[in-house]
């Protein structure tokens, strides 16, 4: 299973389409000017995101392959000029964000037309009174935050990854952010996408704060990490910046007694912007102070009207006394507030002889227990794991995400396959007790062959079908995200 | 502009494809059996939804086509045999719910296979632990929301014609219920849908609470108006009754004022789960005792834990009486839950002499007023029109829905070509301030040729590109939501 899926991933960049000679890229510099990038430095700094097993190879000196060309487009004209040629001479285009991904979304070849929408990063408008703002797509997170909260303003979506992701590929990956159990994921968030399809058509999907004049095209962009066209701006629905913030903790005796408190806190009706749950494994690492041996923690932060958040911070007290928790020092939430946007770098494990990551799924109340258990004793029972670990940090009415986190120990060469397989083993487990395989990091070429579990070998021929109608030519991110293998046809 | 809609409302349905012939019927007998039904009464009853202008042409004895078949499934399975049969015959087939539409959705001609779900209505499950329960697509609302009511819990999704309208038509038409603005929209209540595409394929989309692998594809079904298949079950996340209610009413002099204030109240984070503001017109028509000449009022219905809808209206009050607002007797919001479900017989207006419609629209915060002004100002315009009036419903971080509602006296043979120009004046008002079409009723065939003021010639273009690949032979109500004309040319 580890070697067939090292392989698939491999293999599925092997596309078949022309080289890209010479000629074309001359021939794209004719049409694009000096925004076509072919020098040494800027090919290889787009090589990879951040998945991890981009930066392994890259650690273990495998040369990774650059893109044949970068194009850095500042204009949306730009980037429908670009599609158009490409559509026309059925040329790979893979559009790159600020690279922050974790799911082998980005893959380049000298195949490749890397689109670098780092270089569009304009704030379009900020609109006060309607509680909108518009970026263009490769603005980066926290730069727009900022921007809005000098208008005292938020966009309430904070990935983990804020500081290096792009308000683009939010969209691209549905991502959610810290605050998502109260303020929403990506989806709930924004208002409209601008994109250019793979034909070079410009369209600009959401137009009213609420529609039903047919589907929701904006959901044929947002999480098709680029297999269906290139946002190029994004308007997003703001908040006001909260009137009162307070934190509150927890010890529960089991990952499932604090599920449940959870669970009872939704059903009352109560929406916490953040409530995290931590194994105490995690305590143990992450907020050792706090640490009680066999204890899980749950916090919160609340947020909202002075009044309101008492009566929350009040009631909830309640909730979780009554389903057996006991009090922490809520300091313990603040601590994770000030350093919740650290971003790990992979090599810093690799040379202490670790391959490390995260992989989030999400599940109904009634199967979360189970899949928890199942994926963390799957891991331990593999030979070199030394934590696997897993922690809760989005809550909705019918279930919960879990964020599984593992460490393991072995030869420099082992670490790919062991890195492949420990995902398997979550990903099985998931799978197995009906769980959904993906949260908010997306899907990219490291789910893709899980994918058929969450949306059914039908829903598979149903997405190949629409990527067909979109992007006949498949030019747009070829291999990733969409299974190649016809599960099933899907008959005229 | 009036004919020409009306004409290519009509023509909309003569789409080319074979008669269905007898040996056609025969045929289907022979593999669906008994649930193949043209008994006259059937067919008759089936001629149209609740869309006004079918009932004018009935009452006007303008007599309507039948459907040529009527299809009566009890299973999914009989669903995907109908629709692999019609697939390859290129039949076309017309999914009816329970025929609570508003926007011509449904307009049978004797081409049609009439697909009728309202004999698919099974409970299938209802699991109070996950929150979630499972009902046939042509489960009766109000029977889905009593059902769940029993074991202390509410679907929270009030459609006026809940007591009228299935789950599955909830699904297709993208519609609202009056308790939203907490509550949320379909989309937002929806946790799967189970699909029969046009080849027959089952779909099941929607796994878990929350996922990031791919587009969500729940959206192709959700809006398209039996366009892109037939949904034969949902599965939606429920909530626990409230544990508190209540009311609060207030006086505004102006509209403009009043929206103003919810305004404030949505960025002060508050949630009321309604929130209604009529003009003066329609104070004085619906809420009598209650109104003061020249005043708009806004209600809300307050609910949840019950500190926290203290913490509400006092915050509430606050904020509307610094905007200006006056207090009214919080009764008014009583008396309308009391009558917010009643659904008006559109012959008694017709035997009266009038004609009227009611039209919701969504808008910016920005851009509501003036769409108001001229709206009802354009629709006074037109002689015979004898009231023109507004209320708002739904209210969202960026901007608010508006309900028009118009009356008009005329002849009986002037009645159709007074209502399309109503409906064309505001269309256009809203248009023209940049406001969405359609806010919750779907768009149906009445909509259509408004729709790529919501989409842009793009997007239209793009929702054609998905029609075709998803039903490549055009079996799924023809004639329905898409425009037919060619707008742009989606080239390859």
């Amino acid at each position: 299973m580890c070697r067939a899926l090292v392989t698939r991933i491999t293999l599925s960049n092997l596309f078949e389409r022309l080289p890209l000679s010479d000629s074309v890229i001359d021939d794209l510099r004719n049409v694009l000017g000096a925004i076509v990038r072919t020098d040494a430095e800027i090919l290889h700094s787009r090589r990879h995101d951040y998945w991890a097993v981009s930066h392994l190879r890259d650690w273990l000196k495998v040369a990774l392959e650059t893109p044949r060309c970068v194009v850095q487009p500042t204009t949306t004209a730009e980037v429908q000029t670009l599609l158009r040629y490409c559509n026309a001479h059925s040329i790979a285009v893979m559009p790159f964000g600020l690279g922050s991904g974790v799911c082998g979304g980005i893959l380049p070849t000298n195949e490749v037309v890397l689109l670098d929408l780092s270089t569009m990063n304009a704030i379009r408008e900020i609109n006060e009174h309607d509680m909108t703002a518009t970026f263009e797509a490769g603005k980066n997170g926290l730069e727009a935050e900022e921007a809005v909260a000098a208008h005292g303003l938020t966009i309430g979506h904070w990935p983990q990854s804020i500081g290096v992701s792009s308000v683009g590929g939010w969209i691209s990956t549905r991502a959610s952010g810290q605050f998502s159990t109260a303020y929403g994921n990506i989806e709930d968030i924004v208002y409209s996408i601008e994109a250019v399809l793979p034909n070079g058509d410009l369209v600009q999907l959401g137009k009213a704060p609420r529609a039903a004049a047919g589907p929701d095209l904006r959901h044929v962009l947002m999480g098709a990490e680029g297999t269906m066209g290139v946002v190029t701006a994004v308007t997003l629905s703001l908040r006001k910046a909260a009137q009162r913030r307070a934190y509150s903790a927890f010890y529960c005796d089991s990952m499932p007694q604090g599920i449940e408190a959870q669970r009872q806190i939704i059903g009352a009706d109560w929406r916490p912007p953040v409530m995290r749950q931590y194994d105490a494994s995690e305590v143990k690492r992450n907020f050792r102070e706090y640490f009680l041996e066999g204890k899980a923690l749950l916090f919160m932060v609340h947020e909202g009207p002075a009044v309101r958040v008492e009566a929350e911070l009040g009631d909830i007290a309640r909730i979780v006394a009554a389903a057996g928790l006991q009090p922490c020092d809520p300091a313990v939430a603040e601590l994770w507030m000030g350093k919740r946007n650290h971003v790990v770098e992979w090599k810093d494990f690799f040379e202490k002889g670790a391959v490390v990551d995260t992989i989030e799924i999400s599940a109904p109340w009634s199967k979360i227990d189970t899949i928890y258990d199942d994926a963390v004793a799957s891991l331990k029972a593999r030979e070199g794991v030394i934590t696997a670990s897993a922690h809760s940090s989005h809550a909705y009415r019918s279930g919960v995400n879990y964020y599984f986190s593992f460490a393991a120990l072995c030869e420099p060469e082992a670490m790919e396959s062991m890195y492949f397989d420990c995902w398997r083993r979550v990903m099985e487990a998931t799978i197995k007790h009906g769980g959904g395989i993906a949260h908010h990091h997306g899907a990219g070429r490291l789910r893709k062959p899980y994918l058929e579990s969450d949306l059914g070998a039908t829903g598979v021929a149903l997405l190949r079908t629409l990527k067909a109608a979109v992007d006949p030519n498949g030019i747009m991110n070829p291999g990733n995200l969409i299974p190649e293998e016809t599960i099933t046809e899907y008959p005229r």
